[in-house]
């Protein structure tokens, strides 16, 4: 099964919803033409459809493999990455000055997408390099910058991610990995990191190390990491590569899906020390791995956006193809199985929850470049408000609703979907670690509780329902018209579940002091929610949209119509559960909390 | 990860809401004391805890593998069936006549439930025997039962069930297999079957194939077909083998999982034809293999119950296990994580899917019983009625909750969950087959929908709701004393569930002939809704049970109390979905069929 990028729906997302007309408007973004932006994303599309995504099926039959403290990765992988580096694809939205192309994020976030579908495990080698960049850019001092930027950027070099410890997995405060501090300014890392992504591979010349890690004075807990560069080989100062560093790649884990992606255990220091450099300020090394995560936790909701698409396009191929059963309403033999209206059911939900969170997501990356470009820095404060509250939405809701699509995806297939030569297997495989790495989804609901909604009373929550309220008024000026029923629709459940989000909002804001336990037991449920009505929103939008490109007479009628088609399935089938979710988000605590521990 | 069968739980259900006593008042069931069953159960669960769990992960990491036409099982699973065999397992719903323990399906159920808990792989080999028998007791000639039977019931042989083939996967009309009558009255077949389970294996001396194929003039589609017993090994007038039969197993399909199980693609008739006998009348082939298939829906939904109480079990122990961060309300040091809000939420819903269903299984075993033994002719028809009703539900909801309830026992976990060794992936992966094999969610909806619904206008549902209604009003008398809060809770969202269930059942029945396609678009969700209010009941009736048992001073009380905190979120969580449900079903259409296939 190949992969084709959905070019269209991409760019209606980008130039309709999430306005790339006000991004490239923005100082910084001028290159950012509808033009240039078209070619870009049509070059990319090539290239993950014809170099990366043959990779994926057989990656997964024959993955990545340690052997003597080094990983070869997947037959093809080197290859594909010398020439996504070649091509300059990692360093799309880098600044210009360390060899980017320095393209708005909004440019940005298709590319992410489009590799990911193309290969989880594959664009995972770039989605951690694209987060050592962003904590190097921001906390790094100028030789780290000098010396580690522009082979990241160029993609002849690598980036890692060491956080997780056995003892310390989602808790960062029980990190002990230990920094001691030489003479000539530079530290010795000591210990065992595990899960780290591509934490060995063969694919660079080197692999720069970011390490969490503590100082022999450091404060207990979080406020006592520090971050430090760790590269796997020693950098030159005319940057040439010298001796081998003091960290080892004991094993790769053996996992349930993305099994071209070597996940490793890193053992620093067994020999004397890994030589490292603390980035910036001691024990403000999770302040700058936050930095790092939340572009990744954006990235890996991509990951999840792809997947889904990904897993669509092969069911959809799959149920053209495969003749069973006669059609319900009569026909002489048998007929595709897409005409069978619960294939039909499942397509429509697989298509409309994928829209919807590109939507989502796209939206989100061009409030992310106002909040970095914009001449106003209120505006930019504002923006920057509402892009974190985004994150964690955009993380958890997409990620979970791929592991709805992909399951889906097989269950289209029938018995095929089980053997794993279909292919449709390995997506419901690959998707279960995106709910999970990064931040569980949990954690991201933790992040939507506490610093997006507690932080500042709910304020920026409620400025985007009041965004959802002035779409609601657009919809009832349409609700006479030609596809009134439609609008009719999906204005009464966007209402419902506008209705809801405010409700869950208030509910989180005002029962946080005086009943923390019931709060966080919906918290997954209100990340849940706020998934569902503000993608409805954009669905609900892309429909008004549409309206008025058909009411204009377009040519492309029948794209415009599928959009509104797919808007009313996602209000009647997917933002129809809102006001459940209300209800068990409000009142569901006492049945969550009703068990001791010792009960279960 | 070992599993301990929840007897506690398992006999609750059977005496309290399945009715055990009235199953035991039953001609010919007399067998089934209280004291009889509880042995029964214990000494099932000694072995399936002890012999077949350990079996469940190495034979993933190791399948059974196939070489030269021979299928050689997974390690341990040989002993381990002849085990089973000799202790009787096989034979204990199945006649004493023909070597079984002759006990009511109420008691059978459970047993089944504790062998798929502790592995499905294992446990399909005795389902499909079970399946096999069924269909040679209702429609075998005397020769046939003479023949088969009582190896069959002893476990010496076991059965398959030979349907799907390339072109023939759910339309069964399509099937092109041959049988060519013989001179001497037996048959020749010829064809290709694929997805057969355990179709070869080492683990028995012969294997009875059951086969679905055309003699010459048999009329087109699914009233042409006709059903045939294929031995592997020819069976002389003894009983003892004779040569190898004309089938042959030419491959074994590499799966998501069940890898254990061996899926073969059997060739009849390459050398000859294979010999055969005819099962019954010809051409009524399809509704004797809906007597196996019958057997075997409702046995795959305890496979998805086993399944998700062992999933349970995995990471309910996990939780308790792994420390992880400080308690919300504060704590000293790390917690273990049970006591995070939202690990509580899985487990509830882990908890609370499983006992519902569960629930609801035990009492349409019960239901099955009294259709099968009850002295009163038109009582067996009602309940008959109801039992048919019920299948499609206990099949299809059953084995869709176990995939939620799985991918939660991975989440819980974490990272740990992605990782293979811990175990928990298998069960997600063996999850996936379940909505799948004998009959897709969708074709178990299209029978709720048709045969279940349409046929007698609704009548069988409405029957049941009323009886809902019946536990709504005991609900409503408890409303004001202790758990007075639950109570009311668990009323609100019942009553809710079964007004949408009323209305969806009024929507179904009335607009089939107006609209088939429409109607047909909800048939999953009405399942799935059924599944969700008829599980709720079960709930319901499980606290109102329990709180009885507290008024009376019940020494137990922790368990009960438990009961009735898993129906409270059951109700808030799971029955609130009830509404949403509603809406997608009757205004769904719309945009279910709103794209033709070309806009996909």
């Amino acid at each position: 099964m190949t992969y084709t990028a959905p070019l269209k729906d991409m760019l209606f997302a980008m130039r309709e919803l999430a306005g790339l007309d006000t991004v490239n408007a923005l100082p910084g973004c001028e290159d950012a033409t509808v033009d240039t932006v078209e070619a870009v994303l049509e070059e990319h599309a090539k290239f993950c459809g014809s170099v990366v995504a043959p990779l994926n099926w057989p990656s997964d039959r024959e993955p990545s493999y340690w052997h003597d403290g080094q990983v070869t990765t997947a037959s093809g992988f080197k290859p594909a990455f010398k020439a996504f580096a070649e091509a300059g694809w990692q360093g799309v939205q880098h600044p210009v000055e360390f060899g980017g192309q320095g393209l708005p994020k909004l440019v940005a976030t298709p590319c992410i997408e489009m590799l990911n579908a193309a290969s989880i495990s594959f664009a995972l080698v770039a989605l951690l390099s694209d987060g050592a960049i962003e904590a190097l850019l921001t906390a790094g001092s100028d030789a780290q910058k000098a010396a580690y930027l522009e082979p990241l950027v160029s993609g002849r070099w690598t980036g890692t991610m060491n956080l997780t410890e056995p003892q310390a997995g989602s808790d960062l405060s029980a990190v002990r990995s230990r920094a001691v501090p030489q003479d000539d300014g530079s530290y010795k890392v000591f210990g065992t990191k595990i899960f780290i992504t591509y934490g060995d591979h063969d694919m660079a010349e080197n692999i720069v190390h970011l390490v969490l890690a503590r100082t022999p004075d450091a404060p207990a807990g979080v406020k006592g990491i520090s971050l430090f560069v760790v590269p796997k080989f020693m950098v030159n100062a005319d940057g040439s590569l010298g001796a081998r560093n003091d960290v080892e790649c004991v094993s790769i884990e053996h996992k349930l899906g993305i099994k071209a992606s070597p996940t490793a255990v890193l053992q620093f220091g067994d020999h004397g020390g890994a030589a490292a450099t603390l980035v910036g300020e001691e024990n403000r090394g999770l302040e700058y791995m936050f930095i790092m995560m939340n572009a990744a936790r954006f990235g890996v909701g991509m990951q999840g956006i792809g997947l889904a698409e990904r897993s669509y396009q092969q069911a959809v191929a799959f149920a053209r193809d495969r003749l069973q059963s006669r059609d319900l309403s009569g026909s002489p033999g048998p007929v595709a199985i897409i005409h069978h209206p619960d294939v039909r059911r499942m397509l429509m939900s697989m298509r409309a929850h994928t829209e919807a969170a590109r939507a989502l997501a796209y939206v989100g990356a061009a409030v992310s470049d106002i909040a970095r470009h914009h001449r106003d820095a209120a505006t930019r404060a504002a923006s920057l408000a509402v892009y974190e509250y985004l994150v964690p939405i955009i993380k958890g809701w997409s990620t979970e609703m791929a592991q709805d699509v992909t399951r889906d995806g097989v269950q289209v297939h029938g018995g095929m979907g089980f053997i794993e030569e279909t292919g449709a297997a390995q997506h419901f495989r690959d998707a279960k670690i995106l709910t999970i790495y990064e931040g569980t989804t949990a954690i991201q609901a933790n992040d939507l509780v506490g610093r997006k909604t507690l932080r500042d009373g709910g304020a920026t929550a409620r400025s985007i329902i009041a965004q959802v309220r002035a779409t609601e008024a657009q919809l009832a000026a349409l609700a006479g018209g030609a596809h009134g029923a439609d609008f009719a629709a999906i204005l009464r459940r966007l209402s419902e579940g506008s209705v809801a989000l405010e409700a869950v909002v208030d509910y989180v804001a005002g029962s946080a002091k005086t009943d923390i336990k019931a709060v966080f037991s919906g918290s997954v449920l209100y990340l849940r929610l706020a998934g569902i009505v503000l993608g409805g929103w954009q669905m609900a939008r892309a429909a008004i949209i549409s309206q008025k490109k058909l009411d204009a007479g377009d040519s492309d009628a029948s794209f415009y119509q599928a959009k509104i088609g797919t808007a009313r399935f996602f209000a009647d089938h997917i933002l129809s559960q809102a006001p459940g979710l209300r209800g068990a988000i409000v009142d569901g605590s006492s049945g969550v909390l009703a068990l001791s521990a010792e009960q279960f």
